[in-house]
């Protein structure tokens, strides 16, 4: 019997499913360049602290825009909904596993209260930092001219997925290009995850997208509504939009991998996928300076109706400094997370991002030889 | 040495393998239409409840029916061989792993009693619910008039696998077209998984089929006679045989993926395969209200020569209700299957099940990241 | 830089990662012819039992063919090498792991005694049953025209690897054409792997080859040489050597697969490749009426110098009479092999084993839904 | 959306991926040729022993070259930075796993004395054993000429990455035609792991070069920096050089394939893949000779800032002689390597090393039937 042609499903890839090709030529890691640039700013490090409560709170973000990254406080977090957020945070590490969803979704109905948004911000600016703040959507109207007054760098408007348009009849959609316009700061918008949604953001006039639907550790989405996009072809795709919008504009715009990054080979598969930064979460949740208390938890871990993702125990193993530049004697690649990109960029041969993003991936499936040689000594006398 | 063409093989994928990727557009959840049509019925929520003893007797086909759903009643099981039913199902939850399958195949033995499938259906009818039974082909001539009698709505003709034609010298084969015209109400058949196959089974008249051989959580189909198509590429290969007899004959039927469905991703991936409409199990045998006592088992389990499938123990984890539409602060995906309905659709940016069928569906295997982050943080010293 | 075409890699398959598509028609499993015909004999059921001396002694090869099948006693094993080879059995089964490598390379150091050779085959003989028999290409001039005289019906050729031109100093070769002719009796080769080896095989004159190089359950070939080709695509290359034989020559010719098959869905799915029969082993092992008192070892365990192979232990779980047609109510594919092998020829609507060899067959890595589905409810409180 | 072409993915594959696939003819495995031959040099036997510490001191280095194979010294590890190595060696087996990455990385920072480089060379010379030594690029231009006054005859610039052209401004890089001028002996250099850049290293004049980024046993390379190719298409591609280079310029220069060789199987596949010889580590760490005292490491596991490794407790299973040679009573590849090689290329029908090149390869995951045959019986009561 002639068939039709049936609906086509093409093949996607994550973190542990590629890996890099040395280049014909080396480069003295620490001659090359890993700058980030975003609207007007640049910084010498090309990472985002993630806009989560376990890994920013103002005093973070100062720390960790000291040390030439970018980190992002949630608006919609525990730090603007308490008065004293720490005693918050503490609860959330003393609750037990069976109870902590119930918990989080009690905490994060709290209102969030506007002059506590205010104070964050200010705290952080007065210490000379350079200020990201993410709010979602829905909020955004509200918080972002608030958050500007107070003195923002950069504004993140983000949400598990977000598009240039929206169907809803209870409220008027958010007008990314009205937002632009008014902000006159950086934008980034997020998370996307396809070639065509990015494109379609990037063409409402922001600065940045978000890459990443479904692929982060504390999360899980793609388990209860089967969305998900494995990070390095959402990087790839989204990268792709922003060359075509390139072509279009002559405007450079940046995407930022968002989501999924554990170690020091995803962070560099992910530049070479094309991301002009990243936004980590669960590396620095590690840190003796994450107010999580060695604990980690995404945002939709809290919806009322439908949570997704889990708390997770990360533990608490170095000071985020050396998280980010070594040295270390852990060889799992949790540590010195720039020495790695800076020498991953050497042996492939790049001398600056850009470059990273033509570096030649292959599909290789992690090999895990540790694990399959312990049980061949075990069958040895 | 020249060769011959081989036989060739094509790449099946079952609902671990793939994911959705997010639309161009989003919509507000609650805005999107997830409505079922089966003949003349319409149902507010796609979702049958398996013809399972654990989990459909006729007090939990009429609580489903009025949350909108449709519950079979299997017009074959303990409910219509057994005047006291629920001290069978005890006595099922009872007994040890070991013995259980010994145990199904002598209770299955013990014959249907007429009086008992009028008395069931009776039952539902009364309490205004609306009533979905089903038989297998060799019992349809002989059960489906009295189960019209009684006053059934839908009639569902089910085994493991049945065709438009069956080869036997003991008996004629039951005649599909036959059927369609004396009952007179809407017909489903099944189970099937091929293009060809659905074809020849929608041209018998039939108002809907069932797509599912050998992937279901109790089933070991596959184990015992290699027999088995993930549910994803069947779902599809399925929703193009109704597609053409569409166009051959411009009347609409239904395409109900049975079987495997665990979790509101793989309910939605269903949906973006091509599925009106899925039939579970497994979701509902841990209902408090399910009869089954926290177990679950499949109807070939009770095969007298050659059984298949294993009882599983399930838990009472909530009431149907709730395992339908929250809230709830389970985050794996059993709870909430309509929110994550919902919720898929409006970041897929389908209005309906109609657009649903054609969001872009990625190959994409399980992450099963939790996992590995734990086994990461045990190195850390 | 212009790259040259590098060397190219085609994916073979293996039983687990395939599976059988339901037919457009179905027949009743009663109604499916089982047959199988080498030479001029014609055998009920396509079943050949291993030549390995945990399955075959003389007793079981009389039960077995009273059942219908085939059974292959080694001529090379302990029952013609030791004048009381059930106290060497008995030691085999209770000497612990770490020993037992050793202990049989002792033991198959042994010579073959002439005399046994004899004995065995009559004792088969006078009980009415067909006996087929096996030696290596080495030992076939010696050993066969003994066999022969005692009285075999079948003669197999069979070391790990067997092709048709063979390069050594040491001997003259066996000369297949010769061996056949003077034999005048049906005699099977193997093992084989390739369509070219296969046809080269056929081509001098033998009537049925063995299919299979190192994916038997007792058998560490791969890991040891590298060497190995996974059973499916191994047999289908094979069933198209055999039918691109009957092509020039128009003579019938057998395709047995031979290794790696556990349950009924393995021996369905060779079928569907291409065999005539199937020759397994451990599945009978598990036999009471096996010689292997609940373990199972493969031939090439004993080499002197570089063994392959481990013993395994495989329990003794039914009579053979179970094993090979039920009833049961062991659900994991192990019992009832003709009872599952009518089912799936049933449900995928074959006729007779040619039929089978058209069966659709699709690629669908196995999904173990019952492990994860109690991975999941355990994360449900 | 219309949408560019995003960047391409190919598949690499891996040992564990690939299985050969046996011949036409099978040749008598005491009459398949394994010579090696390097630059004016043949051996016996086509196997490195790398230069690790673990692995090599002159004791071992002199017990190899008796055996046929070429012992590779290490010239900047333990035996050239202390005067009394073993000691170290006793220090390195008896510290615990949680500290040893810090230890090594203290042990590694002592200086090298070019006085012991002389000292071991010399020691393995008056034994009248052929002496190999390893070098980084950075120390090459320095140790080389005091190897080379101390009579090595064999050259090996070995790091994680090399490649002909290497950007810096701290130091003029090595020119490798300028040593391999001055050296006038075999040199080999490594490692590299594509088409392009194993191309341009043979154009500076080596003899021969390794093949091979982080695919070994005790290498966490691409958990940290996202680098690293399976080595079974890394070596497809470096033979495709070598043979381009030949066509190029008639000269032939030797490629070597090292690290994640595990088992014969693996080393099959090498040569299979297109090695001329392979360089060996944990098979020949776990030799009664090997200095590592049952321990295993990598020399990128001292790395001040940024180790990659771990330290693997391989055992003391036999004399490097029975793992070389057998006869063997061990069933997992891991002894008798040179029987498994002469084996595999016995049923391969390869008469040498160049015909071994061509034997076909197929990807096929590995099987590991034990492991499911057990979980198989489990099931059985």
């Amino acid at each position: 019997m002639a068939q039709p042609k049936f609906k086509q499903l093409e093949r996607a890839y994550g973190f542990d499913e590629v890996s890099l090709v040395t280049g014909d030529t080396t480069i003295n890691p620490n001659q090359v360049d890993i700058n980030f640039t975003l609207g007007g700013l640049t910084f010498p490090m090309p990472i985002l602290a993630a806009a989560m409560d376990a890994i920013v709170d103002p005093t973070f973000a100062i720390k960790f825009s000291n040390l030439g990254g970018l980190a992002v406080l949630n608006l919609e977090g525990v730090q603007t909904r308490y008065d004293k957020p720490d005693e918050i945070l503490d609860r959330i590490a003393q609750t037990p596993e069976t109870e902590v969803t119930a918990l989080l979704q009690t905490i994060y109905s709290e209102p969030i209260k506007e002059n506590l948004v205010g104070r964050c911000i200010e705290m952080i600016k007065k210490a000379g930092a350079v200020c990201a703040a993410s709010v979602t959507p829905a909020n955004a109207k509200r918080l972002s001219p608030i958050a500007k007054d107070a003195g923002i760098d950069v504004l993140i408007v983000q949400s598990t997925v977000t598009t240039a348009r929206h169907i809803s009849k209870s409220y008027r959609g958010l007008v990314l290009p009205e937002l632009c316009q008014t902000m006159s700061l950086p934008v980034i918008i997020g998370n996307c995850c396809s070639y065509s949604a990015a494109l379609e953001l990037l063409r409402t006039g922001v600065d940045g997208i978000m890459v990443g639907v479904g692929p982060g550790a504390a999360c899980t989405t793609r388990e209860v509504t089967g969305v998900g996009v494995p990070q390095v072809t959402a990087t790839i795709e989204c990268a792709a939009a922003r060359d075509s919008y390139f072509k279009e504009t002559g405007k450079s715009t940046a995407v930022i991998t968002d989501g999924g990054i554990r170690t020091g080979g995803d962070l560099c598969k992910s530049f070479a996928a094309g991301a002009d930064a990243v936004m980590i979460g669960s590396p620095l949740a590690q840190s003796y300076e994450a107010p999580g208390n060695g604990y980690h938890w995404g945002m939709s871990h809290s919806h009322p109706a439908l949570p997704r993702g889990t708390r997770i125990k990360v533990g608490r193993t170095a000071p985020v400094e050396q998280i980010l530049f070594g040295p270390t004697s852990v060889t799992n690649g949790t540590q010195n997370l720039i020495g790695a990109l800076r020498t991953s960029m050497g042996v492939c041969g790049a001398r600056n991002i850009k470059e990273m993003h033509k570096v030649r991936m292959i599909i290789a499936p992690s090999i895990k030889t540790e694990g399959k040689y312990f049980q061949m000594t075990q069958l040895v006398p």
